[in-house]
């Protein structure tokens, strides 16, 4: 048995404090803890890859969410790892897996805690965690699910260029649909249209024209609004939704801070005049769509329609400002941790 | 051939010019117009009652809306009457027959404008106006095909003593919902509690504690919301959705404005972590559930599961301020006019 990797220590990030908008880095601690011991029917993983998500925000909030990290604990997170040690007779040391591992650099998982094999031959580890896994799910479920895309419609896209936006644009592109992307800066706009294949792509950051903008991008209208943002992009993409139109509440990236209960426009009168459909939706509800939906990625991965950038941040010393990091919109692709 | 119908002339009330808002008595004009001849494969119809309804105000605005009377034309409403002259060989003088027949005594109808025979041993004609005509399948539609109601849960409802409301209640109630209503006035509360059978009403005319009132109706939360308001009603009642409710948008009648783009509490983070389902609808689109719901309605009428009271305001010259009527919350049920 090979136990190099004891010794080594498990560094951790914890949550030290509830976080008001998006979590500055003092939210967090980072601890040197003792390695953890392989549990009765689970295994030990060594974490390769830690995901950084928009959705942390919501988790380390003390408003209402679908979910919650509490003080004092491991940072939750998606990750990417390989079994060390198994005491469950369906895992196996050398295995790679996919799931919900911390920001840690040991975790001794539950059954419950993984997700699936990953095959490192059909794609790099970081994609597993990004458009192959629950990124992927996102954009896959959110699109077909609640989207319901027809060939030839038009779709807009908020945070065109991150780890969700990039896949509904592949999937969509797919599909027969006319993609438009909304993101910030010339760096991302260049990736959305060059990279992403988006057909137009509109710069958030010309604030003072982006419903011109975008009713310009969208000359018949839009049928589907996958919104990761709300907020003014949200109020520029609403006037120019076609009848029957869908939207997708996937995220809210641009309202930094809920407790003060934002206002913004009423949209009782399009919801009933163009007869909109808006639906709100979180992946893990949808569990019985994910064979389906996995499937028909690794297609679209295999196929070259699926673009998967990352950013990869060296360290656990760089995970407590990574969310920030996030939400300011720098980084280049899907954010993750090599811990 | 009886033609004692001729010489009575036919008043009608037209629209004089586009409404800002509730439209005021100034928006129509009455006047005294020749009898209409009957029309090549139509019918002549003698109109008993005609509608007042809230969607009018849109008709009638410059907004856009799902439907506009043209300045000039004679006021759209819906109405039963008897056919007194046919040129067709599916109507029948004598009939009698719901339809699209306008505020006006005498319409040369296509068969366009018809939609069905009514049967009155089944139900008064005013009836057929209302909880047997669009009214209930208004209801039917916004709360089954949309609402998707399941034994047990709550339904919160707008304009609950309403000519829709009133018979979402009665449907609702026999589906085995509990039924919270929200009105206006000690009357219609009365009405709500004694007639319709609601489990709770509340009076939003005591608007400082709204929020507190709905929180304390509906302890355990609430399933649907079908809503006709919009407003500082809907802001009542959207902390207490539930996770995976359904909102029924089916009229915004307390915005008495939309061209002022009126301001509200942004929706999108209870719309994601709450996993909402918002819907608009306008029942004309839905004409493929028709017979489903009128045979459902007809079976709930003849159970006595439903109500269906009527105001009636005697004479056209009482058309021009029935609307203003209507939404200043004066009507005691479904109003409508005796030309």
């Amino acid at each position: 048995v090979d136990n190099s990797h004891i010794g080594t220590g498990n560094r951790q990030v914890r949550v030290a404090k509830r976080a008001i908008g998006v979590p500055s880095p003092d939210v967090f601690s980072v601890v040197d803890a003792a390695l953890p011991s392989c549990p009765p029917d689970g295994v030990l993983v060594r974490v390769m890859f830690a995901a950084v998500d928009p959705a942390m925000r919501g988790w380390l909030s003390s408003e209402t969410n679908y979910l919650t990290v509490a003080t004092g604990a491991v940072m939750r997170a998606e990750g990417i790892g390989e079994v060390v040690e198994s005491r469950h007779s369906d895992w196996h040391r050398g295995d790679w897996v996919y799931g919900s591992f911390g920001w840690q650099r040991f975790c001794a998982a539950g059954v419950s805690d993984l997700r699936w094999r990953i095959d490192p031959s059909i794609a790099p580890p970081a994609v597993w965690l990004g458009a192959l896994g629950l990124n992927g799910l996102t954009a896959w479920i959110g699109l077909n699910h609640f989207g319901r895309p027809r060939s030839g419609e038009v779709i807009v896209v908020s945070t065109a260029a991150g780890a969700v936006g990039s896949v509904v644009a592949g999937l969509a592109r797919a599909a027969g649909l006319r993609t438009v992307g909304i993101t910030r800066g010339a760096a991302k706009i260049t990736r959305c249209i060059e990279t992403l294949k988006y057909d137009a792509a509109i710069d958030y950051g010309d604030a003072r024209s982006l419903g011109a903008a975008v009713a310009a991008a969208c000359p018949d209208g839009v049928d589907i609004f996958y919104d990761n943002t709300a907020g003014a992009i949200a109020d520029a993409v609403f006037p120019v939704l076609k009848r029957g139109a869908r939207v997708v509440q996937c995220g809210t990236v641009a309202v930094q801070n809920w407790l003060d209960a934002p206002a913004g426009p009423r949209r009782e009168r399009d919801i009933l005049v163009k007869r909109l459909s808006w639906h709100g939706f979180v992946v893990i509800d949808h569990e019985n769509l994910y064979p389906e939906a996995r499937a028909d990625l690794q297609r679209a991965w295999l196929a070259g329609k699926l673009d998967a950038q990352t950013e990869i941040l060296d360290g656990l010393d760089a995970a407590p400002g990574s969310i920030r990091h996030l939400y300011e919109g720098h980084n280049t692709g899907r954010l993750c941790i090599r811990p």
